[in-house]
């Protein structure tokens, strides 16, 4: 896909609990969709575990090589949410207690509950911008192009509206899937050839399995809505020769 | 956690579709599960596209990181299928039809079914070891300490047990789980010390909302099952003192 204004970014999902197996990542899916919608294409996923030293040196990484990186977990009250201080060391900013992130916590929570473990989730780089939480009071924050959510998914998918009018995307991807009643082995040879006639569009090709029925999935990725029509069609017309059947999936 | 005999892995998940986010990742959950049961712990995880050079750079620099690295996805019949090619290059082996994976694909089809698609799911480096699948017929591979499976969860789940034999181990992680009606503000403090007083128990802490009940699940990580016992028996202790209940979940 050749996109002059190609704006890239990076998704960094930090917890123990992915890598184990035992949570199943979610966030991933709700960031690139939305990213894709403001015209940012999420180019590289690293899911890694609650150590500081690997959070600093992938962040340094990444947020070198990509427009913008988000990091998902480790910004809650207990002692293995440690991302917010590795943020901290990643652009040397002091870590501490957030001015507008502790009042808005301290008004979110009732007289006396505003305990230290509550607290701990105003501590972050004291410079850092806020990014509000209209879901459950804790907000994230972004330094520089790193922005920080939380990981329960439910939380990240209130929060990232705020960031709409923050990040700065390129050319929608526009994106349409025909699925076909038919073998990947059967397609691949013409695929090949509409392929290599269109290369400023992106074609996926993926077997399903859904609601009884059984196929493959071709997926065209563009920012040019002109240039996906004519692949379509291109493709349309060898699903027609093969008499292959289309689907029409929920 | 310490572990002299400490076995690391890292996941490669190849697909643009996965990217995009109109696929959701299931095989990293599968794939750690199934090797911490090995004693091979998941330090990493990458989600990167099918592009030849990614996938190349990506695998040279983890192969060397760690033991075992897995990709899963690109070794379909269609273009966009380019693991197999890349892995090739990696290794500077010959890609082209595998001998045994060519006779295995001639005979899972009927006759006249063995196109040239089909066919494609026999070239990979020429001198790699096969890994069986009983499933579709398709084999994965492996060269070295990479072993390239299937992007498709049913697939892959059918075929790992293929490697228990072939895999080197290190001891096996055990992983306690604790769920209580609480919030992790309350406990957060608790928990510190009893982290800090075992260093040789990952402690993890995350919120859950699962069959109406709100509450915090204690996940403890070791390879040694007293110590493991030692800090539930401390963690039980502050439970009581803070009267919050146990919590059974399915």
């Amino acid at each position: 896909m050749k996109n002059k204004k190609e704006i890239i970014a990076a998704i960094v999902i930090i917890g123990n609990e992915v890598l184990s197996g035992r949570t199943k990542d979610l966030n991933t899916s709700t960031l690139s969709i939305w990213l894709n919608s403001l015209g940012i294409i999420v180019n590289e996923v690293r899911i890694i575990p609650d150590i500081e030293k690997t959070i600093i040196s992938t962040i340094n990484e990444l947020r070198n090589k990509f427009d913008y990186v988000f990091t998902t977990g480790g910004i809650g009250p207990t002692h293995d949410d440690i991302t917010s201080e590795s943020i901290s060391k990643v652009f040397n900013l002091e870590y501490g207690f957030h001015k507008e992130a502790f009042s808005i916590l301290e008004k979110y929570y009732e007289k006396g509950q505003f305990n230290e473990g509550r607290q701990k989730m105003a501590k972050m780089p004291m410079a850092a911008n806020l990014i509000l939480n209209p879901s459950s009071g804790a907000p994230g924050f972004y330094v520089e192009n790193v922005f920080c959510l939380p990981g329960v998914p439910s939380i990240l998918k209130a929060m990232i509206g705020e960031l709409n009018n923050v990040l700065v995307g390129g050319d929608p991807i526009i994106s349409k899937t025909i699925n076909l009643s038919t073998y990947e082995s059967e397609i691949a040879k013409s695929l090949t050839k509409v392929q290599n006639k269109n290369a400023d569009v992106e074609i996926g090709s993926y077997p399903f399995f859904r609601q009884g029925k059984l196929g493959v999935s071709i997926v065209l990725r563009s920012i040019d809505k002109n240039k996906i029509d004519t692949c379509k069609l291109q493709i349309l017309e060898f699903v027609k020769e093969k008499n292959i059947e289309i689907v029409e999936l929920d």
